[in-house]
């Protein structure tokens, strides 16, 4: 019972689920899905998809991210970031038709639910750390500018690609350019209007309706509701006015019910094609439904379990894959309002996820009439919100290290796209990191007078002897280190003619590999040849461990000490009785 | 001029030479020469080159790294490792001529060599350390089995061919199968004579020519240039007997005296094609170099500069590239010779590289008579010394990740071939050493009582305080191991309902980046919201000095105490209080 119910959260939940949570997560359900309808259409359009593919990628993976979700109130379906990373996957594809397109789509979901239920059983969702948060908040912020302009095409009723800016800027002003004569005015007055309509709704819809006497809570879920107000009265507009007559691009006819199940593609070469794709939406879909999820759990002191989290982002995605969806993840704004309009349970997003279905009956025939820049509008004010510049002004003044990996995934990002730019930045990170740790601080230390306590001699007013070298070393000895310490080593030696003790202090050393534990060996023997000998100090007790089973402690020239202190007082006492 | 000694080390040396050093320099340089020229036309053979291009490549680098290297005892020249390098590298190329093979060797060296002079201006030597000691040892282990296999064939008068076990090992059987019938047992006795004679020599020549009443230091020296008598015994055979007929493969018909200036390929393709390989002989190259450097400098109470050595064996690459060369380092057994046999300066590698370049006049026609096999055993013998598993036992007792390392490099290496096994040890190295910095170990703590002293409480008997929650992490704070932290952190809050302060003790954080301040940002906010403050205690002075610019400080719920007792004790001070 324990092995299921570990793979099974719904098993924690749903006996004790009663009219109350009922009630709780109907009402969050309700509003979940009333968000989710403009944005689901909008993320299919960024993805380069038909806008029902947005709508069926959030029944399905909803429902089945109830049972095996560890969240109580993540909401998953389409997000921005991840529709823009399937669009940059499947355009390179060069796909023959939009059925194909559509279909790769599927087996781009399908790939990366196989790639997150892999990790998840395997218990890797540590993986997923290496993406540190400069390089996330970094790339949001990247991708964010990229969605954004590429959207400004059906704002202005032109069409322009490319999924970086050194293609994408050209295109969008030459095709702007190339329009001008035959400039179509209502796109551009819809695509303004929804967009000022909506920027205006953030600022001030939500202290409007409390003048109107509404709940506060009530009054900040209905203003974030607002974009399906701009959906409504556009199609209205279009209708009544015929704008479609009139040039603006409409969404069309869209079949009306569910799709039936559908099949991914399996054939060998669109996999290899789209394996390192998939990867990356794995990673970068789990990454950021896992900060949400944790930051709401944490509000209601409840923990979510990353792995399980895998698992159930896996199975959402792979149920989507067979139910005509797209690559899915925990969207931010969709949870937080699922959290605030009160979701108790997971079931909330199952509730959601019918109402989405029972929609798509009578809201397709409607959507015929939904003007491209409507969509387009909504995901601008979406994903402007996302782009933050601070993130590189306090990398910078924390740390160089930390500075480079923002700015070159920011930088790689906009110019050569987000596949790029993601794996930069993880490159990035690794590599400064190894930069950092293979050339640690080490400090030559002396004692505090009157105190055991040794400090840097450069920092503090300390005693040293002549014969005697301490060095504190702050860092883990480990391969790529240790040849930088052996050369500091022997220059600090060299410099030393009278020396005849050197004291490593390991008391920050907290990994001691097998490179430096030949290091050791290699000094103590080089060192000896000097006639000086080799000594340790306030080694800790995993380390010591570690050591006691090799030929280091006999073979020491020198001792190991328990404290520095110790160490450099037993020294000049026999250096003195000599 | 300090500028220019920085780069030229000969001016350190050179205004003090003397008589005496030029007798010493003199005497080393007749032994390295004697020992060189076998070894030269082997590791030739080994290239697949025609012979003399290794006595070419014996000459001018050596010369050139008189002026630019740091040590004053390494021998420059063709060695066993890079030979094969070089060879699997241009057996992938597929070329047309014996003419185009010595022209991509040239092109190899260049590119190499200025790969080493580039990483030197940059002062990017510790990039070398990323090659961690198991992981070289498993790979020199392999390399050297799979040269001496490869060698086989001309002990046997075979062809075989490969790059690894997988190819080399059924080709080697079958063309042994093939020519049982036809046997040339002449070769055989020739290869097995040899191999016979040098294993021989090596464990008894020494001892006989002491008890002969040589000095100890002539008696080790000649025994290790015994090759040479090997050459001259089998070229004799082969002129005498006529081997040649009797179907024996000799060297044959090689260009007497030196080459004119040589050009190496300058087309883009092959620079692309042989980027990677040259990238890695440069590395591996480096690495065998400096540890022989330094092992002999340490001797001697003298450094070697690391980045200057990239500089010195840049320069003799890239000018061996220009003369006939190819890939060249400092060999180990050849800078041994040249120590013991008493170089006192760098000159003496000048002084050798001239006497090569005299013998190529005289010795260039006998050497038509040069039995394959001869070289081939000599060969051998000589990896067969670097044969050495007990790496792979060492590793196993001390770790399994360092375990890890050195079995895939010797696997892969031996199936996949030495590019594969390079390339593969640094990266499970570096993935290892990541994998274990993102589970670092995390200790509760609590104090030992009637001391100042904190321990872990799974270790020790300490008193602990169910309001207080002191974790003391071995382990710098970094993007890698942030969330693993955040999970642990609330999963031992989550454990304790009376819980009202959480203490990280930092004695041993050498480092907290970007990505972990932010995580401690998180997490001081999201304990608040449960009612629980956060404190930090023993925090480093660098690490303090970088929190200092941020908002931690003013933000966090708690403070941070100088040490962990103090922390305890007014914490438990405050709750009484209240």
């Amino acid at each position: 019972m324990q092995g299921i119910k570990a793979f099974l959260p719904i098993l924690d939940w749903a006996p004790g689920y009663g009219r109350r949570q009922f009630a709780d997560d109907s009402l969050a359900a309700v509003i979940v899905m009333i968000m989710l309808i403009p944005q689901s259409l909008a993320y299919a359009m960024l993805a380069g998809l038909p806008p029902e593919v947005g709508l069926y990628a959030s029944i399905v993976p909803l429902m089945v991210y109830t049972f095996f979700g560890s969240s109580r109130t993540l909401s998953v379906g389409p997000v921005a970031v991840l529709s823009l990373m399937t669009a940059a996957a499947l355009g390179r594809l060069d796909l023959p038709s939009v059925e194909a397109y559509v279909t790769a789509a599927m087996t781009l979901a399908l790939m990366s639910g196989l790639i997150l239920l892999l990790l998840g059983f395997l218990r890797l969702g540590f993986l997923a750390n290496f993406l540190s948060h400069p390089v996330i908040a970094g790339f949001i912020t990247a991708s964010a500018l990229i969605i954004a302009l590429s959207q400004l095409q059906h704002v202005f009723g032109v069409s322009a690609h490319g999924e970086n800016l050194l293609v994408l800027l050209p295109s969008l002003v030459a095709s702007i350019g190339e329009s001008l004569s035959s400039f179509n005015w209502p796109t551009l007055l819809i695509g303004v209007g929804v967009m000022l309509y909506l920027l205006w709704a953030r600022r001030h819809l939500a202290r409007i309706l409390m003048q109107m006497g509404l709940a506060k809570r009530l009054a900040i879920i209905l203003s974030r509701v607002s974009p399906i107000v701009a959906v409504a009265v556009t199609i209205l507009l279009a209708w009544a006015l015929d704008l479609g007559e009139a040039g603006v691009s409409l969404t069309g006819e869209v079949p009306a019910g569910l799709p039936g199940l559908t099949r991914p593609d399996f054939s060998l070469e669109i996999w290899l094609a789209l394996l390192g794709s998939a990867a990356l939406i794995a990673i970068i879909g789990f990454v950021e439904s896992v900060s949400v999820a944790q930051g709401l759990a944490a509000k209601r002191r409840q923990r979510i379990d990353p792995n399980q989290e895998l698992i159930g982002l896996g199975s959402a995605n792979i149920a989507g894959s067979f139910t005509g969806g797209f690559p899915v993840t925990g969207g931010f704004a969709r949870s937080v309002v699922n959290f605030d309009a009160g979701a108790a349970t997971p079931a909330a997003g199952f509730y959601a996820a019918v109402l989405i279905a029972a929609a798509t009956f009578f809201l397709m025939p409607l959507l015929a009439f939904l003007p491209r820049a409507t969509l387009a509008a909504t995901i601008i004010v979406a994903v402007w919100a996302l782009v933050d510049f601070s993130i590189v002004r306090k990398a910078w003044d924390y740390s160089r290290a930390d500075f480079l990996a923002v700015l070159s995934t920011i930088v790689i990002t906009l110019l050569a796209g987000v596949e790029y730019g993601v794996a930069s930045g993880i490159l990035v990170s690794i590599l400064v990191h190894l930069y950092k740790t293979s050339r640690p601080h080490v400090a030559i230390v002396g004692e505090v007078p009157g105190t055991e306590h040794f400090r840097n001699i450069n920092r503090h007013e300390v005693v040293t002897h002549e014969e005697i070298l301490s060095l504190r070393i702050d860092e883990s000895l480990y391969f790529a280190n240790t040849r930088y310490l052996e050369d500091l080593i022997y220059r600090e030696v060299s410099a030393r003619p009278q020396l005849r003790h050197v004291i490593l202090m390991c008391s920050a050393v907290n990994e001691i590999d097998l490179s430096a534990l030949e290091s050791l060996e290699t000094l103590n023997r080089r060192l000896l040849e000097m006639e000086i000998r080799l000594h340790l100090s306030e080694v800790k007790g995993p380390v010591m461990d570690a050591l006691e089973g090799t030929h280091l402690p006999a073979e020491l020239s020198g001792r190991i000490f328990l404290s520095q202190h110790q160490a450099v007082s037993e020294l000049l006492a026999e250096e003195n009785a000599a």
